[in-house]
């Protein structure tokens, strides 16, 4: 996998990041990584669940890890959970 | 598992769900299950990683299943994303 094959979920619409999987997987990609923190956990799954019933008939959810991850802000370290999901055919 | 080993994730503050889920353990059960829908998927992941990396040691993420749920809603139908997750000694 490469790191064209990596979507970060962030704060833009889901339908954003759904074009951006389904763009992956029409120029080839045989997996798609949809990575996302804290409260973008939420859309990524609806990107997921949009993506793989809606537009890509032929791709399923092949794994989904969930992670913690430490970020340092001004106020100190905070913990953030993170997931991790990817999509195949 | 009963229905009681299931943990449903709403909008209460992240550490009323984590006790939730840490008494279940605490009273013999072997598997919890926590699920959620909509944005309370983020709070859901925020339990199962909190629970399992500062309160219980011996248990680990079984399973996690995402879905898309419909509800019908004052106007109209609607899907919402759902998340399950499986932890478990």
């Amino acid at each position: 996998m490469t790191d064209d094959n990596i979507i970060y979920v962030g704060n833009k619409p889901v339908m954003n990041y759904v074009l951006a999987v389904v763009t992956q997987f029409n120029n080839g990609a045989d997996e798609v990584l949809i990575k996302a923190r804290g409260r973008a956990i939420s859309r990524a799954v609806d990107v997921e669940q949009i993506a793989i019933n809606r537009f890509l008939s032929d791709v399923t959810t092949k794994k989904i890890e969930t992670s913690t991850e430490s970020l340092s802000t001004e106020t100190g370290n905070t913990n953030v959970s993170a997931i991790e999901i990817i999509v195949g055919k």
